[in-house]
């Protein structure tokens, strides 16, 4: 049962040989989702022994080169790998029309896309399946630009396997327990709900932020979380550059990820006029300590706890 | 004065960790040459140190992915870093369209493109400056695609400069000395071209040919020249498979350079059904002994050498 961060690309608009541009991949479950996919993604799956066949959803979140360009090609791949199943593609208004466009081009592929829209001031969620959630968080940049909140759903309680036979509990009475209720016995018996089960794994939490300037009202959105990724562009010392240019710096990045109590925070998308990235972590860490400059192939994985009965 | 060759990358439609979709650097005397530009080029050119902003010239093969899907991003890119002065871009007709179309999305260039395309029958040159020629080889595959050949021009004869003294050679003089003419004297007496100068370097030469299915007229196109790269997708028993899919097996390459006496054989676009290389290689040397297997970041020089006299 795995909640994992993987960096396929952690540059900003100009990769160098040893960052791509921008693109994560979150593993929960066995299940894949890519979010956002610069130039050479599918090279960094390759690199990473990710089948880009088993990414069935795949979040955009703006139209700029360093976050898109690898989608031409991993389309495309994934059509001469023979693909049939539909991918979910999350992004922009435009994207649709672009890929349109693009197919125009370069033919159409063995395979459908979903094309999901965010809709702004929609609460909703963006995508849903049995175990997670992902909600859209509007961000701030030169273009219409979405992060992105993945969820783990309420798991339900945990019933202790040795008082199922105890009580001679059947598969109906498992689901109500399951949800919280007492258990009564054929004799009319009280078992309350707190004897016969343990708490539950909590509900892991990342959220994507890039690409934005600094937002204050981001914390609210993420309050919490266990994993935050901001971007941190540039360092502290060029933020009017980040003003400018609607990016963050790193301490920027680090008060959200104070404010809003999240757990750890990874920052990146760098930019490359730094050479060394060292500095740009020490000045989130002034603010937030747990805070991680992220590299390609980095691998952050969330482990499974029990919610805590305290 | 260099005439070198690297290979940026080395595959066909699927990458793989180890090899880039298609494209190849030429290098003569300084300046550079981009010869098709599958996903990732940029990466390619920063790992191996060449600057994007010397690239003047852009060369594409074919609108398939695997040769083109690099240019948004290195095109991009050329842009942040600041560049003014155009790019000359050569390839298919509908090129110029599709690249309209893309920046219609992902907004203009602060420089020009300068779209060449080649014209079936035309038997001019595509690009020529003071020393090079490139030349287009029309291919079949299963779109319009081209191969192009590069060929310096004819040098000038050298002057022996112990003689420019002695016989007081002025530059008018010279100019036709080096262009063959032999030398009066003020006092009438003739000396012969043979003994003022000495052989010229010899005019060296590169053809791409990628991707196409085999086609012995080919031959003819790029006689007697120094180096050739002839794709070689699929090995001699997939030959069934290279006819379906308009591509060529290593033998097919290796008989093209044969025929037409080339001076030495790269071939590359291996199919990502071979995990290992060597028996393409292998069946190609049968035919054509001096072959290579090219790998993503091979460098392949032509030294200058001095036309025979005998």
């Amino acid at each position: 049962m795995s909640f994992e961060i993987t960096i396929l690309g952690s540059s900003s608009a100009l990769p160098t040989s040893k960052r791509f541009p921008t693109a994560h991949l979150l593993k929960v479950d066995e299940r894949f989702f890519l979010i956002d996919c610069g130039e050479g993604t599918q090279i960094q799956l390759r690199r990473f022994r990710v089948n880009p066949g088993r990414i069935h959803h795949i979040f955009i979140s703006h139209l700029h080169g360093d976050h898109v360009f690898g989608l031409f090609g991993l389309l495309s791949t994934m059509g001469m790998m023979g693909r049939k199943v539909p991918v979910g593609l999350y992004g922009p208004e435009r994207l649709e029309d672009m890929m349109k466009q693009h197919f125009s081009f370069f033919g159409s592929l063995p395979f459908g896309i979903d094309f999901h829209c965010p809709t702004p001031g929609d609460e909703g969620y963006l995508y849903e399946d049995d175990r997670l959630t992902v909600s859209t968080i509007p961000l701030k940049h030169r273009t219409p630009t979405f992060g992105f909140l993945f969820r783990e759903k309420k798991r339900l309680l945990n019933v202790r396997k040795e008082l199922i036979q105890a009580y001679g509990l059947g598969i109906a009475d498992l689901v109500k327990v399951k949800a919280g209720e007492d258990f009564v016995t054929g004799d009319g018996k009280v078992i309350p709900n707190s004897k016969l089960t343990f708490p539950p794994y909590k509900q892991r939490s990342y959220a994507y932020i890039s690409d934005t300037v600094y937002d204050p009202e981001l914390s609210d959105r993420i309050r919490g979380i266990d994993l935050l990724f901001h971007e941190a562009t540039f360092a502290d010392r060029d933020k009017k550059l980040a003003e400018a240019t609607r990016h963050s710096t790193a301490g920027q990045a680090a008060t959200i990820a104070q404010q809003a109590g999240v757990r750890k925070l990874l920052i990146g998308h760098f930019s490359s006029r730094y050479r060394d990235y060292a500095h740009l972590v020490e000045e989130a860490r002034r603010v937030f300590s747990n805070t991680e400059g992220v590299n390609d192939g980095d691998v952050y994985s969330i482990p499974l706890e029990r919610v805590s009965t305290e």
